[in-house]
């Protein structure tokens, strides 16, 4: 039986794009938030779930670390990183000159703001659920208007593609994970993500932290500070830094950070990504 | 003359509920983005300008942190914390039973989820560009619908509140920064916000860095890792410290990150807010 590969959905998204890429042959099960794909698969609905962690341009994907901070019994599994380009999407047959209104959602709107103004200054701009919601919308809707969403939106609903890379930045691109109950054996490319807190917040902290990584040679490819949800002052430090958490260094020094923090929760080890290698 | 205070508009939002509470004798300029708020500041058609920077659910406000980081004429001069409580907002006389459709901003939406799926469960969950936006497609709606917006846009557009503090959590902060283009004398009591680069990642540089201030007993209060526009793999990070870049221990610290990154930008040193403390 194939593997249930759960994902946000819905189909058309850069999201499914990515659950392809990552496993042709798995069954693909789209779901309406990024909860609910941890849920699949902490529940066993699905063996894995594909989400998006974080963007060139608009940083951390809030949902998907605030899952990983919660869900105890979610690993992360693989990670790969996609460019992310934006269409013009149309009814088969309309003409841009013709275009009144522009669908999308707030996030693709703002990062097509000067294609929209430039080429459509008099088009009425309206806020969607989804890029793929938008596309529902100018379908159905009585006026002519186009919408912003991926290329893979225009083929599953028979839309025609009147202008590709529309956003402002050419380097758009996203980070994905797979979520999955058991991290990655290592590859001796890996990474490994984790998250801490403190009981109190004494100057130096997080730098005694660091130190158990620096002084043996780990590097971290990702240091961020969340506000935990209880306010604004308190932080949450997620973590990503190369090499496997059965390494006898990365062990060691999680060994050193485990008796600093308040709180230590190991996200998992997964294969590095290299935008240059062919995966899967 | 009064001092002209922008901010992030449209009025009505929880932005202009910050600038009145930082500023209540200022003349108020809203305006339609974070963007055109650095730019009233720094071409002198406001003196100062409010915008948010950071949500205890959400994070950082990207827009913000982009602004800073690129706009070297700009400052941060002054922070406020703020509670966020969402209300539900009809036309006066509206029945909660006759309610069909929910607008508001998709992030409102999310923070207000379970309200709306426990109170409205067949209601139509509709996207608006803001949470303004939202009440004005009620108040011009044919059909009978809400909006998830701010207590203020209930007074300035005429509308009844339904509900008051709708929101997942009853935690929900935003911390609001005041732009300007000199940041603030020290009063003792304040804090310093920096963003630096490394041109190459080794191990350890951003540990070296911290030390600088670790081993002067400066605490640091938020240490952000971004992701650079160029490319995902590079990072930008934003640190907030304890102190005032007047402060001797602070200075020398500064020199010394100075000579260790490629990047170092002062974004000013401000008061630090106390949530208990009743300012201006």
């Amino acid at each position: 039986m194939a593997k249930v590969l759960a994902y946000l959905g819905p189909p058309g998204t850069f999201t499914e794009a990515a659950a392809i890429r990552y496993d042709g042959s798995a069954q693909l099960m789209p779901l309406m938030s990024i909860f609910a794909v941890g849920a699949a698969v902490r529940s066993g609905m699905a063996q894995e779930g594909m989400v998006p962690i974080e963007n060139s341009l608009e940083g951390s994907v809030n949902d998907t670390l605030d899952l990983l901070i919660n869900e105890r019994a979610l690993c992360l599994r693989y990670e790969l990183a996609m460019p992310i380009e934006h269409c013009l999407l149309v009814r088969p047959g309309t003409k841009a000159a013709d275009i009144q209104a522009v669908y999308s959602h707030p996030q693709a709107l703002g990062q097509c703001r000067s294609f929209i103004e430039r080429c459509f200054p008099k088009a009425q701009v309206i806020a969607a659920m989804s890029t793929v919601a938008a596309v529902e919308e100018v379908k159905s809707s009585s006026g002519i208007s186009a919408a912003i969403a991926p290329e893979r939106a225009a083929h599953l609903h028979g839309m025609e593609i009147l202008a590709r890379g529309i956003q402002e930045s050419p380097n758009n691109m996203t980070r994905f994970v797979v979520l999955s109950t058991q991290d990655h054996p290592p590859t001796g490319e890996d990474k490994t993500s984790l998250c801490f807190s403190f009981a109190d917040d004494k100057a130096g902290l997080l730098y005694s932290v660091m130190g158990e990584f620096a002084l043996r040679g780990i590097n971290l490819t990702k240091v961020e500070s969340r506000p935990t949800k209880e306010s604004l002052g308190r932080y949450i430090f997620l973590v990503d830094l190369e090499g496997h958490r059965e390494d006898p260094l990365v062990k060691e020094a999680l060994n050193g950070v485990g008796k600093m923090v308040s709180n230590l929760r190991l996200f998992g080890s997964y294969p590095r990504w290299r935008t240059s290698l062919t995966n899967q």
